[in-house]
């Protein structure tokens, strides 16, 4: 079944689009951002209150320097603040008729209330597109066969992409999240080419698969285009998930609010995710202020714009992911600028521990160096008297071990922790099993203090 | 919000298919059958095996008599032994390469594996049309949001729903089945026009609802869209489902193997569920023989056959379900035959008790007409000595009851049931809680025999 040339097949989705030059798309994209700019002052109330209150306004930004440096972000919490001020979608919502909506979603809203996403059908068809142009870019083609773990519900999860799938012609296998073994069951009677879920997942089926006699490295699986948190970006993850599938991986790092969320996907050449400035624009500020650019190479929290979205834009959206940027043209062909290592953790997430920032990511970039970690493991954080304590609970991939060789394996990870992230952490090592298995997002910290 | 004027819109889908007579439909669709024949005995090796068996012949069929009379019905045992024979698609599946092909699903693979259907892209997106006609007559239109709460996943579920849903251009809101509080508070924040799920979960949600305080009766829904299992065309579930939602019941009948599914709805003059028999044709055949037919009005089993369908065809499939047809025009307009009560149960889900033929949908339709049931019921059969013993046991719906009350309700169900049902029945009334909630298709027969 699974022929997989590639030859038959254009290079680009959109070869224009994707191959101009740096200078042609900024001007595109100020074009875009004054146009959205006048578009959400007048018609959004929720903007036209935070513009007002910032003495801003859309004409105050004639370049680049200036959408940075004038215009405030907006944050989750401001958007959750409204939608529970002016329900049910918020002042942000856009004036649509019931005629003009394609979709509702909402976020998983685990801890509380959801917020809910109206999507319109020009922004819904548009973003199947450049879902379809991301994905081809990542190398999925009409004759690729999908299997999508992501859940197919309330959140958006699997829907972007299996738009994305639909668009380019793929044959869609949606089989949402399901038990283990009849997911790996279905893996093998199928034989997709491509398989989509959480970073986390695929480590714990690659797991799974091996212990239940699959053949997991040389399964159907060419590419895993993962996402839905980080981890696929992650050098000693990313080994870890082409040695157990045996297969290419390709991260996808966005987030739900930037729906068409598809836009940083990584290429055939993997550089990195590239970012379609274009669709979704992106720029590297700093962590304190949000309206000074950092220049690119250095670290900065990523913001977010809308260029095209009509219902529910996001401008200058604080993402609260840390990452930094490169302008360079990949050797793919495409001209976006690229996240050469994804997302790298959560500013949110960072955890501060005895005055050093430490990111989970980091953590887990260090877990998966062990030939002997399994896919779980768990940071605590604690208050020992007056000092903070970390612990990492990392699971142990083998059935039998010597109590000797557990020793030297949990000296030689603590060592390893001290060095890179420079405080000492203490390491348990635990049977499979004892950590919770991860079916979707995997939830790493437990932080008692 | 909800406009709910349907005088902008057409009245018809396609009028011009949906209102030509049953002569002109009936060359179409036999046109259509022979090519189907000539396709199926010369491209799929399945069916050529069993018409050869049979000595029939394409050429054979010279008019929708001949079809019934001459060309062997198929049956899901023989597409699961045939899909294990041949995997994974089976001898059925026809010749397509992976860039014609749009999904694959597969069924639930409650009763153990799994049977896989492969749909190419013209199947699909004929199906999304077909569907949007068919909730059109069911008075679904653009300005309708559909919380869909059938599963997305493997099996069909909710797919053919959002097809339908999305090709009309209604706001699809695709939540799936979730917590029952969560389900509830969704329906209340968002507020959908339209409802969709098995019935039920419908009367499930109905029950819930009122528990917790919602003004369920005056709840945003105007139309409920059920299928997945006999119900919605019971007249005591329908008018329990009417009553607890105070919406419009429109029941949807067919089977997966059928996809496209949504082949037979029931349209706003609520005559029964139309039957699409130029997409889907439909003939009433006597349960013993299927190469007889039986006149309008009286029942046997329905068999169906895709006209259209290339990846997969079913040819004479055998449903498994009663029912008997109406000929007559439906007053709103559409020249489709009808099944007047819809599905009224599976021959196979037929108990013998006592020499007496009992249908679960029976016993179903008789518990909604208690005003004290609940949503729950459930059907015990059990031997007792040499004898055949039936108990129901019914959810008492009302939280507080005397003894006497209980006794009251008791004998006046099993007079009700000894009536209807031509044999004693033992009656059981338990309080909410005890026999399981259903939350997709409801599971209401124990046979210990």
């Amino acid at each position: 079944m699974n022929v997989k040339s590639e030859t038959n097949y254009k290079k680009f989705w959109d070869e224009e689009r994707e191959t101009r030059s740096k200078e042609e798309r900024d001007i595109i994209i100020l074009n875009r951002i004054q146009e959205q700019l006048e578009y959400v002052y007048n018609e959004l109330p929720f903007y036209r209150k935070i513009y007002d209150s910032h003495n801003f306004k859309p004409s105050d930004v004639q370049s680049l320097d200036d959408f940075t440096e004038k215009v405030p972000i907006i944050t989750k919490k401001m958007l959750v603040a409204e939608q529970k001020e002016n329900p049910i979608f918020g002042g942000y919502a856009g004036n649509f008729s019931e005629d003009e909506i394609a979709r509702i979603h909402g976020s998983s809203g685990t801890s509380g209330t959801p917020t809910f996403y109206r999507v319109s059908k020009d922004d819904w068809n548009r973003a199947a597109d450049v879902h379809a142009m991301a994905q081809w870019a990542a190398g999925i083609r009409p004759n690729d066969i999908m299997q999508i773990a992501f859940p197919f519900a309330l959140f958006f999860g699997g829907w972007g992409v299996l738009q994305g799938a639909e668009r380019i012609g793929a044959t869609a296998f949606p089989t949402g999240p399901m038990e283990t073994e009849r997911q790996l069951d279905l893996l093998f009677k199928i034989r997709p080419t491509v398989f989509s879920a959480t970073p986390s997942y695929c480590l714990h089926l690659a797991k799974k698969g091996k212990e239940l006699g699959y053949d997991m490295a040389n399964c159907s699986v060419k590419r895993l285009l993962v996402g839905g948190e980080a981890g696929g970006s992650l050098p000693n993850t990313k080994k870890a998930l082409e040695e157990g599938w045996g297969a290419s991986v390709h991260d996808c790092a966005s987030t739900s609010e930037m729906y068409p969320f598809q836009t940083n996907v990584e290429c055939v050449a993997h550089q990195g995710v590239h970012v379609y400035t274009d669709e979704v624009y992106a720029e590297i500020v700093h962590r304190e202020n949000p309206n000074v650019r950092v220049e690119s190479g250095v670290r900065g929290g990523i913001v977010y714009t809308h260029l095209w979205r009509k219902s529910q834009p996001m401008i200058r959206f604080w993402s609260g992911d840390e990452s930094y940027i490169a302008d360079e043209t990949c050797s793919c062909g495409r001209t976006y600028p690229r996240l050469p290592e994804g997302v790298l953790g959560r500013l949110d997430d960072m955890l501060i521990i005895r005055g050093a920032n430490i990111y989970p990511s980091a953590v887990e970039n260090i877990v998966r160096s062990f030939q002997w970690s399994g896919p779980e493991f768990q940071i605590i954080a604690e208050k020992k008297g007056e000092l903070d304590e970390m612990t990492v609970k990392i699971e142990c991939l083998e059935e039998k071990y010597s109590e000797e060789q557990i020793g030297t394996w949990k000296q030689e990870a603590e060592a390893k922790l001290k060095v890179n992230l420079g405080i000492r952490v203490k390491v348990i090592i635990v049977k499979t099993g004892v950590l919770d298995e991860t079916i979707f997002k995997a939830k790493r910290v437990v932080d008692l203090r």
